[in-house]
């Protein structure tokens, strides 16, 4: 039960790209090197970005990406779902996923526990972590899984 | 971000073996059976379950698993635990995971997150969810991944 690696990737995407003046377009070299993800990892998150209609890539020579809403209406949750699709903490909460439901008490537990993590990153929005992000950051650091 | 198949068998034995009167001892077919696991993968859940402490294993003609100690004292997530290893919603959470939670905004919201999940889990008895069980099971019913 773990964030997969792309998902906190395109979330520091998102906040690097949400610490810029609206409509700043950056290249995708320099986004890795901002958002601190490996350059062949990018290219996917940055695609599954685009197809849930977070970012915008821009073509030619002032191209680049660049946010396609106000960071103000991005959460956290909407970004880990455009990577992993909707959270489902366990099988039988998906649609049809179980027959149990109806009566198996450990469903509810379930259902409780998925509701307070996404009432979690739901409530966080992209414009908030990168106002928090100013001038936090000290110096390059190198992660584990980089 | 999904449970294991593996987490959510090993609490429904949890849950049928509270459901018994105190010390009773199940055979691993009768388990299988009652908590709807397939009897292959079911050997690995009762191995982590024991080396966990959650369960005890009795040899002989009169032998079989039962609880280890009172279900009132067994959180949903010490189960899932048993089986996953500590939760870490992302991997900046595990101890020295990351050199950025001084200043990472994210990491917070992560932090946030698994406290939220966790507080569900970790209060959600088996025994209560064992005596919410009772009686509520119409018939038995086929799971898509059984």
């Amino acid at each position: 039960m773990q964030l997969t690696r792309a998902a906190d990737y395109a979330v520091r995407v998102m906040i690097h790209l949400a610490t810029l003046p609206p409509g700043t377009r950056v290249n995708r070299d320099t986004l890795a090197e901002a958002a601190d993800v490996p350059a062949h990892f990018l290219a996917k998150v940055l695609q599954s970005l685009g197809h849930a209609r977070l970012i915008l890539a821009h073509r030619g020579i002032s191209g680049g990406f660049s946010l396609a809403a106000p960071p103000e209406q991005i959460s956290v949750l909407r970004v880990v779902e455009a990577i992993e699709g909707p959270i489902q903490l366990n099988v039988c909460l998906s649609v049809g996923g179980c027959g149990r439901q109806g009566w198996c008490p450990a469903h509810l537990v379930w259902a409780e526990a998925q509701a307070a993590l996404t009432q979690v990153l739901g409530s966080a929005s992209i414009a908030k972590l990168a106002r928090e992000s100013g001038g936090r950051r000290q110096d390059k650091v190198v992660y584990p899984w980089n």
